[in-house]
């Protein structure tokens, strides 16, 4: 479904094979190593995206109540202005907790970024990821963004610029025709540690061609990400810093709505199960379905509260068909669940029926549970609400990387 | 505090050196070993609770909406019975999810009980706690209820009977003298996985000789409850077999409820803070203390989410001085919290006032970090709210466990 042709509505989405975040009309990218976080070594660090045309923009941001300095700024930037020219983006120091001055500097690699693209400063967005309570390196900054060269296939630089602990770095772009229209979204994102389904957590830039109105673009950014980025879990924790950007600079053209929505959201579905699997030392992605809840709302905390339990999560790294623990989470979910109506699947292995259990094929589902996408699926048989969430195993590794992070 | 004498009020409360559940007047237990789980070899794990005069009772369930038979069974029985005058109750099988066979075993265990003791079967209360979905071995049962003998000194044999991946067990008891008056209090719990704030995620058997009314015990258990079991937390997962059972036979005459709140909830704390210490693959034992918050229930939630946090967790057992991981978990727990106005200790070392981090002995911090007990508070400075909660660290040994606990 993610490399071939969809269709949607009236709308034909392609993913496009090296799609980018300069996959749309109008994007440029760059990169360089600014040598922010000494352990990081010579990796790309500081990125910028830049649309030769002003974008409107919407956003969502991490909803804890300390957020680091450049969400402040970024969330307010949001509100003044008008349109959004570019954005700056830093990893391996979150420029979170350091007090007074994190403001000042985020608002330095505004003006440093603003000055050397020509684009008012107050029209350049911010973001940082990495270690908490650390103060920017802002000399090295300082002495980095004149490197940055903006190209028009830059969109991979930046993607892997943003990475973290992240493995891999996860980008991609759709094409989507709808009618006589066509428009392009691109979109990367990076996640690993601090990832779960309260909001935007994680760092996620979204571009588009399309031209659309602000008030349809927040609104279309909240159903997707609802569907894609607050349907994971890795670890249960929220990050400072999370954001989720989408700019849309008009280049396309005006496009409708109803393609426009479903073209997003199978882009925010991507990136997201991307970012699942990726977990840090995590070794497979689970996918939970659950159907038949009483309402949407219902079948998507049953299903995320599957996807973050340790002990579930524990358990399919160890391919231990330990199906209880499933059974467990969906309880304590706060979904409304009829032990005597509820039914399990492990891939397609029924595994309970109406609430009694059934003997299974054990080697079957072991053999289930090593593969690289574990399927678990639940029918709750009281209603039609259903949903997906994505998460991964917990592996010892995971531990390992997170007791070490900062020393 | 825990092992000398407390006053409280006009109330002298003492730890017993050797305190149990059967310290109390008229308790008596006694344990067998059944061979439940075969893994668990000649381990206790079959035990009674028993009192010779009928007993007052009141006990907090597991807020699951899939709730194992015993529990289901147990409050029925709290609901349509007076008195209660035994408890049965087993591991290595959690008696969960096993269809409709679960009541009927969960029943006879409590009629084979009652018939050995001379109790009427529907004044005996069961507890189970083990392996999710997979039925009692009811034969072996039956084989072993005869070979359980009841002693007054029989508490410690309980207290080991319902281990299951605990590496201690826990148990306790206090005496109390308050004016012409003297109760006796003592309990014993298990913990370790699937232990996390959300009611009474645990099992926990309380006794007391004490004369109570019924609606007082159960509001002095919710009580002493919210600031011991649901301030702890080890893997943020709940099971569908937790239990907080306290029962009161009256031999000791009447007591002052002023006197019985404080002993209570010094004894649920007692428990709560071993089974957070002996989490799963626990090194440690986390103790956040959050002080300042807007109200209680504020300074409770942030407590908590520190405690809960995979990310601190993972940095306590690595002795990482990372805390901006502890400032996000405050930060994203709900709580009222200005960036501004924060504090964080580490022991007494300060390493945030007022928002801005302070410069600090690392080596100290580290050293404080590998301590047997890691002292973490927090002054939000915006309120009197102040609450205490207790986790342990994450090591690789709790994911090597919970791959591997069924198979």
């Amino acid at each position: 479904m993610e490399c071939g042709i969809v269709w949607i509505m009236a709308a034909e989405i392609e993913f496009l094979p090296q799609g980018t975040v300069t996959s749309p009309e109008g994007f440029f990218a760059g990169a360089t190593s600014a040598g922010i976080n000494k352990r990081a070594g010579s990796k790309l660090d500081l990125a910028v995206l830049f649309s030769e045309a002003p974008c409107l923009a919407a956003a969502l941001f991490t909803t804890s109540r300390l957020k680091a300095a450049p969400v402040l700024l970024s969330q307010q930037r949001l509100k003044s202005q008008e349109k959004i020219g570019a954005v700056v983006v830093n990893s391996g120091c979150a420029n979170a907790y350091v007090g007074a001055e994190g403001l000042a500097n985020a608002a330095e690699m505004a003006e440093l970024v603003g000055e050397g693209i020509g684009v008012p400063p107050e029209d350049v967005l911010v973001a940082s990821t990495g270690v908490i309570g650390v103060p920017l390196p802002m000399e090295k900054i300082r002495a980095s963004v004149d490197r940055i060269i903006l190209a028009r296939d830059g969109g991979g630089e930046l993607a892997r610029a943003i990475m973290t602990t992240d493995s891999f770095a996860k980008e991609t772009a759709v094409r989507v025709k709808a009618g006589n229209s066509q428009f392009t979204i691109g979109g990367a994102a990076k996640g690993s540690g601090m990832v779960h389904p309260d909001l935007a957590t994680l760092l996620c830039f979204i571009t588009t061609d399309a031209a659309l109105e602000k008030g349809f673009l927040q609104k279309a950014l909240k159903k997707a990400v609802d569907a894609s980025f607050n349907m994971i879990s890795i670890d249960g924790d929220t990050s400072p810093n999370d954001m989720v950007l989408v700019m849309a600079n008009g280049l396309g053209g005006s496009v409708p709505h109803d393609a426009f929505e479903p073209a997003l959201e199978q882009l925010c579905i991507y990136l997201a199960k991307r970012l699942a699997g990726d977990g840090e030392g995590a070794t497979r992605l689970i996918e939970t379905t659950v159907g038949g809840a009483v309402n949407l709302a219902q079948a998507r905390a049953a299903a995320r509260a599957v996807v973050s339990s340790s002990l579930v999560k524990a358990a399919v790294h160890g391919a231990d068909p330990n199906w209880g623990r499933i059974m467990a989470a969906v309880g304590r979910s706060g979904a409304e669940v009829k032990e005597s109506k509820f039914d399990l699947y492990i891939g397609q292995i029924a595994v309970v029926k109406s609430g009694e259990p059934l003997p299974f094929n054990e080697s079957a589902v072991i053999k289930l549970l090593k593969g690289k996408e574990v399927p678990l699926s639940i029918n709750l048989n009281l209603g039609s609400g259903s949903a997906t969430a994505w998460g991964c195993d917990l592996s010892p590794e995971y531990v390992n990387i997170n007791s070490q992070y900062m020393t």
